[in-house]
């Protein structure tokens, strides 16, 4: 049961990842996240800026919401958007993860250069170099 | 001109944020950069643990080579694949940028939660919570 659990959970953080990567493969939508990344707004005053439709805005912000990304409130009678960063948090910790690795790696070789550097220090490259 | 280069300098930049977010989009290209964050490998040690066709393997690695998160080179008759780091870079660095208006904001937050804390220490609901 725990493993069926956990395959569940592991299959669900996969979906959100899809739907999060997805929404933010799009410049408008990039672009509205920037928008609210500097403070909640309305969706009119979301949508302003663009050079189309609020109907088309209003398409980019439902996708951006199914993803988690984007959440709404009502004050009033107002729609107020605003990002909600747990979703972009999740998204981060995937990139990190896969990075480890290859800083590692570039930090071994970044190592072992150095080394390589200060051995050859008297090397006839570096004379030759220093002779120009 | 120095503006007109700016511009394209950031559509190109928004393309490429387009191209490697449309590619981490899908759950295979993932698993794919995770095998090769763990090390660089040859394209058919990439596609064994999947249970798809080489040719359907092959086309989420070539996705992943037009987005640049994907790097292939040859060795004898091998292809090596290995992961891009820096493409990687540029989508953090995106993730990063918008989330730290909200940092901040919670942040303030968290300080004016724990300024009210301290102000009502003896305060009617805390003494009620004391006594039980």
């Amino acid at each position: 049961m725990v493993e069926i659990e956990a395959r569940k959970e592991a299959a669900s953080r996969s979906a959100r990842l899809n739907a999060v990567f997805a929404a933010l493969a799009d410049p408008t939508r990039r672009a509205i996240i920037e928008r609210l990344s500097r403070g909640e707004a309305r969706v009119t005053e979301v949508a302003e800026p663009f050079h189309m439709s609020l109907n088309a805005v209003s398409k980019h912000i439902r996708v951006l919401e199914a993803s988690g990304v984007v959440e709404r409130h009502r004050k009033g009678r107002d729609h107020i958007l605003s990002v909600n960063t747990r979703s972009l948090d999740e998204v981060d910790g995937w990139i990190e993860r896969t990075r480890r690795y290859w800083e590692r790696r570039l930090d071994a070789m970044e190592r072992l250069l150095r080394e390589l550097k200060k051995d050859h220090k008297l090397g006839p490259k570096d004379r030759k170099h220093g002779s120009k």
